[in-house]
């Protein structure tokens, strides 16, 4: 085998090695299974790192300098376990935390306000000035990242953001169906119904767990964009155009939560495991609680 | 002067520096304030340093290897400022973490189980039975932390243990008379009505604010028990037995939040503020964001 050939086979084996890696996901919490749920559906050929904060969890009603300190450690984490990929599926941290992420951790990195963005103006192009509601945490709100994101695509999109603080805790109580989610969720989109929008992105991962109520509520007019789904679909884009979709077929029938996905989280994981069944309909088979602090230590 | 009252004076004065030091106060978050609001409409002459975990809330979903964790790191900092008291005013902390708290720090500690227990058994001690209803966060549950407590001065006492998870995010968002809350109330407080209780703790620091509803649900017969006011009558005691209480009068009119309580919260200053309000009525005039984390390093 001459010089040249052993380099492209050396390059070859890198490359393979690479489309081998699995793709980090993380989230504040158990949330993030949503974004998770569509990834794993739209990618069979992948393996998943999954990495839920709930030590602590929520990320939501806390500050810049916090979320973006949790966020760096957890993409940390993630990093030093080797992946091709970081996918932030929590919106708060994909808001307020991208551009700290990247200073620090050297893979590609998708959050899900780009692509929840993207798709809302999408689906909503044929209209003449489209009207776009987003529902998401206090912090995501606040930081105004959906409507900036949104008007880098359409200049003259209408967009209502409102925070829904209750859906958390009701979609981990999966008070899915329960007359009181009903009359909250009522008073929470009043806005979103008056303004009688086009599309409404579910801009926090547990929202999708009320998608029913929510639709119900704001009428079955109003086109409901999940972020993860966006989500899972640019990443798909990007695995094929950076060349780092894994080429191997897994044998059998993938499922959700099976073996080849990995979970990780950084407090109570007999909460999370009852919770995840909620969310995926099945415990994930590989879970381990784990601590992602102190990595700064690592500079000492 | 002689020896002796060279002494006696430089013992003096040392007792009156220790009485002069503020009590301790920490919380994993705003709940707390109603054991603040408690302890300072007791201790006029008394002042305060609080510190909320709000980077970190909230405890009540946590492991009970998080919860010491954290519960150690504020104890550490409230003990390194000086105290001659340390109140664990979430009851989340007082009932996994106080023994390991005792271990590291060197003050009296006043959880708020214990008191809140002891008040629900006084206050229905005529009846033959006592039938007492505790609700908290799903960690103080299933502690059983209450339940001990209660039987330890009333063996023979019914107890009927119940979490309430949604109440604390229905706190934060202030809604203590929607119909909703009422319609949530009734749904979690039914074992609590069906076994027609004599007392319920409100174990958990924000129910006090739901008072109102819970009242109301539960009915007139049954008396609640706010364990931050208990605790309050049981600091008072300590400090008078121990000689610690303040003898200084202060000067003028104390009010809740005043220049004399010095507030810190580990993130989201603003957020505490505004929620702080809404619990005491007006915003703490000395309100400071400092970081707990990271004191193990010191070992180092």
């Amino acid at each position: 085998m001459n010089k040249i050939s052993e380099q492209s086979k050396a390059i070859q084996d890198l490359k393979f090695k690479i489309q081998n890696l699995p793709i980090g996901i993380f989230d504040s919490g158990v949330g993030g299974l949503t974004v998770y749920r569509a990834l794993h559906n739209r990618l069979p050929n992948e393996h998943f790192i999954y990495l839920g904060d709930t030590a602590r969890v929520p990320y939501g009603t806390k500050s810049l300098a916090t979320v973006e300190r949790y966020a760096i450690e957890n993409s940390q984490f993630l990093a030093l376990r080797g992946i091709k990929l970081l996918v932030v599926a929590c919106n708060t941290a994909s808001a307020l935390a991208l551009p700290k992420i990247r200073e620090k951790i050297d893979v590609d990195i998708v959050g899900v306000i780009g692509p929840g963005a993207r798709e809302a103006v999408k689906i909503t192009k044929e209209k003449g000035i489209p009207k776009i509601g987003v529902i998401a945490t206090e912090a995501t709100v606040q930081s105004r990242a959906y409507s900036e994101a949104i008007r880098k695509v359409s200049e003259k999109a209408e967009i209502i953001e409102t925070p829904c603080p209750l859906f958390v805790s009701l979609a981990e109580e999966n008070w899915t169906q329960e007359p009181e989610t009903y009359s909250i969720a009522k008073k929470y989109l009043q806005k979103i119904v008056d303004a009688k929008v086009d599309a409404l992105v579910l801009g926090c991962t547990h929202y999708p767990i009320l998608r029913g109520v929510i639709q119900q509520t704001v009428g079955e007019n109003v086109t409901l964009i999940d972020s993860g789904q966006a989500t899972a679909e640019e990443v798909n884009k990007l695995l094929n155009e950076k060349d780092l979709a894994n080429p191997q077929k897994v044998k059998g029938e993938r499922r959700l939560g099976d073996d080849l996905d990995h979970f990780y989280v950084t407090d109570a994981a007999e909460r999370f495991a009852r919770v995840a069944e909620r969310f995926l309909g099945v415990k994930p088979a590989k879970l381990e609680a784990i601590e992602v602090f102190g990595f700064d230590e690592l500079k000492n």
